[in-house]
């Protein structure tokens, strides 16, 4: 008899991820395929189908044998109704209804939650911030995103847009951002800010062709320009860190995404700027961690909601 | 037979408020009194179970048939403990007993929590924010202080001092704060800021004597620094309004305290910086509403919070 699987699925701008998870949050089985968005809506929703189906056949069951779906989506979404409102990366996206459609062709019941709230309640899960029931995650990416755990729960906020960590303010005087805001902490720390950064203090002659792992290889030969762009995101996150310290109080605030595989490289120096930052009024500073589940923090957040949404635990 | 009455007390760094609040909220006598802090935990603790006693021999009952004493306190505080940590505004508290020692002067079971999150639960019991699940107050006065309310209960956090709004840091390059942090929004919109930052730019020679009345007068006058004074503690409150959005999603934020009572001339201006600096992704805004209980909320509120700790509601 097979376990109780169930498919938990992510879904990004250019790659969809299957994953097939127990009620232990242990991956069984692995399905990546790219997300053709240029494809429209329809087409990566009968995309993400497949990847489902997929998954289960690698691992030699069918579909009907797993519980259901959890899929983490780009957003701004509604998770209750949903459907996706937009998507920076998803073009053509306008309302669409992932969640019912999604079920409609794999048949299995389903519930969609923001990307970075699904990698969130992963790490709470499962990873880095198993059993801290106050818990803030980033996840620094091509976009900075963020999640909320409180007294073991997502944190959704009556819009059901909580946890927006990116567009938090930490300078108001700072750049543009892609929101329309000014100096939100994706203007400052996602890796396309840092590449642009890069370009203004002569790290390289144009951002093309640059990733994160460029810039740390500038940071290790000793580059100033680079030394201050990695400073100024470190500093950033750090900011952002002490507000959620007075307004959320948190335990632990866990650092994932494509940037963290920076490592200690990010870690260190962020938490020296958030020590350096920080009241002293209150010994209540959240201890600073680097996620642990990696790409597949997602995939298997997006499983947990599923199972907690159906009071499995 | 009386009605079940609570004792709420509001303890500021200059007076003490005691409220006799029936089960609805209702505020059927009040007794003010200075803290005479000077004198020290003991001494301003024997003072709060004077008033406690004397708010009701005014209401001509006995404090035994009243159900319990829930007192808004300066902060940091352990609520769980029942003790004041330290405070700005109280010399000399260090870890004060102050829950169980006000019970054995009584004869009452007590409860205690930050001031400001008594005045924020206040108001959404029976003022400004009653009804509304996800709200934020910010109580503009000596300090700053906030709280925040998730699914209709206060949020306390891992350390229980979540919902400090005032040391959310809204321009890192901003006036050092009283708590260390630079930047803080209680360094750009707290009444003695205000005072402070009025000298600098030229509306009073020194800031004796001076208080948030005179710089509203000075603003009718058309005193350009005063307007420059005002536009900045409006800004700043709209930009940790706009992180607050993003953060927590609330519907509401409320606007309370002593500067508060600007009222549209606080209002006004507040939401239009909020809607000039907020993004569009999403249509998620909280709509800002001036508090409804004046002085009483903190009182209110804390009295609130101890029928709810009794499970009376």
């Amino acid at each position: 008899m097979s376990a109780h699987y169930i498919i938990g699925l992510d879904l990004g701008g250019t790659n969809i991820k299957a994953r097939l998870v127990d009620e232990q949050g242990v991956v069984h089985e692995r399905y990546d395929a790219p997300t053709e968005a240029d494809g429209g809506p329809e087409h990566v929703t009968r995309r993400l189908a497949g990847a489902a189906r997929a998954v289960c056949t690698c691992h030699d069951i069918d579909i009907s044998e797993v519980a259901g779906i959890g899929v983490g989506s780009p957003g701004p979404l509604d998770a209750k109704a949903g459907t996706v409102i937009s998507s920076v990366n998803l073009p053509g996206w306008r309302n669409h209804p992932l969640r019912d459609e999604l079920s409609r062709l794999t048949g299995k019941p389903a519930v969609i939650l923001n990307d970075a709230n699904a990698a969130c309640y992963g790490e709470y899960w499962v990873g880095a911030g198993r059993g801290v029931e106050n818990l803030v995650m980033f996840t620094l990416g091509t976009g900075l995103g963020g999640g909320v755990i409180l007294g073991g729960s997502l944190l959704c906020g009556h819009f059901g847009q909580g946890g927006e960590l990116g567009h938090m303010v930490v300078d108001p005087d700072g750049p543009r951002c892609g929101c329309g805001q000014h100096g939100c902490l994706e203007a400052f720390a996602s890796e396309p800010h840092l590449m642009r950064r890069a370009v203004e203090l002569g790290v390289w002659p144009a951002v093309d062709g640059h990733n994160a792992r460029d810039l740390l290889q500038a940071l290790e030969a000793g580059h100033e320009g680079a030394q201050c762009v990695w400073n100024e995101c470190c500093e950033a996150i750090a900011t952002a860190i002490v507000t959620l310290q007075h307004v959320l109080n948190p335990a632990m605030v866990v650092l994932g995404g494509g940037v963290s595989a920076a490592g200690d490289r990010l870690l260190t120096p962020v938490r020296e700027a958030h020590a350096r930052l920080m009241w002293s009024l209150a010994e209540d500073a959240p201890s600073i961690e680097l996620a642990a589940l990696g790409n597949d923090a997602g995939a298997i957040g997006a499983a947990g909601w599923f199972l907690r949404g159906r009071g499995l635990r």
